[in-house]
């Protein structure tokens, strides 16, 4: 089996699963408790916020551990924006950014979206002339999930600062956290989300990282976990199954980004002489995330691969509930290109002889329905 | 070690942990995905949330899996409450129903709450005459989390149906759901809430069960997973795990309660010559929570028994950061009573030879004080 869908989701290492399996009977006690065993596990708790800090570089944040990034998104959004200030959002941001700005927009906030250029990247431009003292508050993603287009969040963060009266700058780091350099000093955002299971932790984890001075608001009720913010019993478990995931990912983050630019440059090279389209820029997008399209449905390429074993997606699982691609869209690509959408995605373990096979078949594959009615001309 | 704080939080089954290991690493993939492997998962969530259908007689009745029962309860206030209409709560409800309708209030919703007996359970007649036509909500726990009192939901539902124009009645199932018989279609609810870890699942899981045909809002906003009411890549292990354990404790259910009933009968006998108060009915109570105070400080007990490895609690843990015990105060009890409260809570794996240890320890412990300044008179 060779899984090439590793932005949708990672197989969780299994020493972090079996970790999480010991950790979950051995600390079963719950942090909200006032006797030692309940101190233990919240000062575990505290523990994995420190280290998720430290990967960070992220001193002075405040972490609030979610159940997805999903969830830190809308917390992000539902805290930082606000009635009276104009919202702007990135033009190929996640669902859980887009569908909550849509959502705020019916709600008679004033939100405005970021170009994309036609490489899936902010348009700077843009978003400098978008940018005023009305603007109270910005979301941009990192690394782009459809894509792999990276963001100069830095330089981004900067001309925010310039441009606006203290807008709140959030990023979304889904794509980018134990894969690219996130240190958020560097990168001068206001708060960043981050994912467990992109990085082979848990499914269940995420974390919304903020600066403490920002006006954070309740999203759950109850029990006032979570600094009051998201109430429930700690998932204490899959919190430090997480950070052990973090732990590994961000030991080997040089040597695994170099594997994965190997993976796609092998990968562009194979597929050299056939007829597709690069969706992005090869030089300076994420290795890890390849967005491919052809002159055919890139269902059909992905069922016909699924045939031999090999697993791509087409496009964002966080998507396939809507229509079309909207970040390919945004784009500027035409029909046929975000119809013929496929979506390679690597992880550190993939091999370049899994590339080489997966190149050799989708070239078999490509020549079977090339002149059938499923190819367009 | 004896565990006394199963209302709080259970131990996760050996089996449940070990299977969730397994099941997370060889069906890690995304359930959005579309390829045969994540439609299998997708399945198994299907299943999953067919099964809680099954052990909850709820055939007609929509699934949302969440991250919490505390989730769960957010989601059904801030769906069913409406603005223009009144909204009732009992008085004695879980902080994340308590805090929610707090917030509401806030709001200017139009929120009252219903008293309780001195007993623990909703007053009815109370409930009775605060019921009319302009009331479109209610929320009444089945079990309550401090003192084990059961409320008639059966009765109260009948009631809310006779004395209203359609009100939605939610129910927070989670200290009965495992526990004692929550048919929801012979309890009557539209809406009812369960939790994973009070019942040897893991953390992290939580579901709201409700009637197809309630107006249900979106709570998480994103790729418009769990019927696009809280987006976020569903923790499939997790829920799995939670049924496993639901499977397991539904077997058992009816002499599991057996077991707690002489648990909590022999705990009462065996502390019968000492001074302390039941906070609660012995015979209509769950067996599976005992709330007592004695003449000192709860706290104080807490740590004294925690230096013979017993563990209780000083009520709920997710009260913990609130003041005072709003539960018992509600019942009438004096801050004596409140102040030296108490709460064992018992789960099937507890045995007899547990409760005596526990009751010779816990006399010793209340003979020290007796005389010192800590010891009420």
């Amino acid at each position: 089996m060779i899984y090439f869908d590793n932005a949708s989701t990672t197989k969780i290492f299994k020493d972090v699963a079996e970790f999480m399996c010991v950790y979950s009977q051995e600390n079963f006690y719950n942090p909200s408790g006032i006797y030692s065993k309940s101190i233990k596990v919240f000062s575990d708790l505290e523990n994995a916020k420190n280290k998720l800090r430290e990967y960070l570089g992220a001193d002075d944040f405040q972490v609030v551990f979610t159940a997805s990034a999903t969830e830190a998104n809308n917390i992000a959004l539902s805290s930082f924006a606000q009635k009276n200030k104009k919202i702007l959002i990135g033009g190929g941001e996640h669902s859980s950014i887009y569908e909550t700005a849509q959502h705020l927009k019916q709600q008679g906030f004033d939100v405005d979206f970021v170009h994309l250029t036609t490489e899936g990247k902010v348009d700077v431009d843009d978003l400098t002339n978008k940018l005023n003292d009305s603007v109270g508050f910005v979301s941009i993603m990192h690394v782009n999930n459809e894509t792999g287009a990276v963001n100069d969040i830095a330089n981004i963060a900067k001309i925010i600062k310039n441009k606006t009266k203290n807008a709140i700058f959030h990023c979304d780091g889904v794509q980018a956290f134990c894969k690219i350099n996130t240190n958020l000093k560097h990168l001068g955002v206001d708060a960043y989300t981050v994912s467990s299971h992109k990085v082979h932790g848990p499914r269940g984890v995420g974390a919304l990282v903020f600066r403490k001075e920002l006006p954070i608001k309740t999203f759950i009720f109850g029990g006032g976990q979570e600094q009051n913010i998201r109430s429930g019993t700690e998932n204490v478990a899959g919190i430090m199954a997480f950070l052990m995931a973090v732990e590994k990912m961000q030991k080997n983050l040089k040597s695994n980004f170099e594997h994965a630019k190997i993976l796609k440059a092998r990968l562009l090279q194979n597929l050299g002489d056939i007829n597709f389209v690069l969706n992005g820029n090869q030089e300076n997008d994420s290795p890890y995330i390849v967005s491919l399209s052809f002159k055919t449905k890139g269902e059909v390429l992905l069922h016909m691969l699924e045939e031999e074993e090999i697993f791509v997606s087409t496009g964002s699982s966080c998507n396939s509930k809507h229509k079309g691609n909207r970040v390919l869209t945004e784009m500027g690509k035409d029909k046929t290109s975000t119809d013929g959408n496929i979506r390679v995605s690597f992880c550190e373990n993939n091999t370049e002889e899994e590339v080489d096979i997966f190149c050799k078949v989708l070239k078999e594959k490509l020549d079977k329905i090339k002149g059938l009615n499923i190819w367009k001309k």
